[in-house]
């Protein structure tokens, strides 16, 4: 690629929306200098969710950063959240093309 | 990386919000353990669709799966839909820090 | 993978929902043969955005295309947006499966 990029993770995180205030405190505790949020629905290994019911809407959280940004958020909700929700986590390679905001 | 994870699929469907009943029973039927749904809008092949009209709003399925599970899934939505639906698919490397979920 | 598929760059480009008509307009212009839009929030380095606030939502937008076509877009929103909004821009590889629409 020509353009001048950054070579970053992209976290995603699907979990209860209830989590939302609570999830985004550790994110910015941690390091993450911003991060986005769809609503979104869904089925995992607890049972169908659907967004029309409030108290099982999901959220869908992308955070873009460093690897080592990306290890210190995962540590984190895995002490914090593992046992007792929902909660799936992935990272994919991007190349980020603002590079001056990361 | 050193957090423990799986390299995994994740398989991106975009298609028309009035599939979202049969194209989910065909997921839990080839074997996908969860799935992530988002209401979404877009343009493709078939025109601009707009979310406001409930007719022509589209929806975002991602599935976190194996390779073969992804390649059957792949197979499935292609005899079943792609003659006569506007359907998205596409498919990136991740890795799942949840291990144990999947 | 034994599938037939095209090797492509999934964009995605996160901003304030007031540009959505002038980025799909751009979008069009510059090749794009389609896009998905999703509502979104979050925080970035302009300061929490709310999606219940409508003057401060986001919006996601994701574009399936060449590698030429994605830095023209990515050259045009530089030119056109960076000076005066807060816009995410980042790029993945990916897998599109339904060959025949790319």
């Amino acid at each position: 690629m020509n353009m001048p990029h950054a070579a970053c993770k992209l976290l995603t995180v699907i979990c209860e929306a209830g989590l939302e205030n609570d999830l985004l405190r550790d994110l910015e505790r941690l390091g993450a200098t911003g991060y986005t949020i769809t609503d979104a629905r869904g089925r995992g290994a607890r049972g169908v969710r659907n967004a029309a019911w409030s108290e099982s809407a999901n959220i869908r959280v992308e955070v873009l950063c460093s690897e080592p940004t990306a290890e210190a958020i995962v540590q984190r909700l895995k002490q914090r959240y593992y046992a007792n929700y929902a909660m799936v986590l992935f990272m994919a390679d991007v190349a980020v093309l603002r590079v001056e905001k990361f």
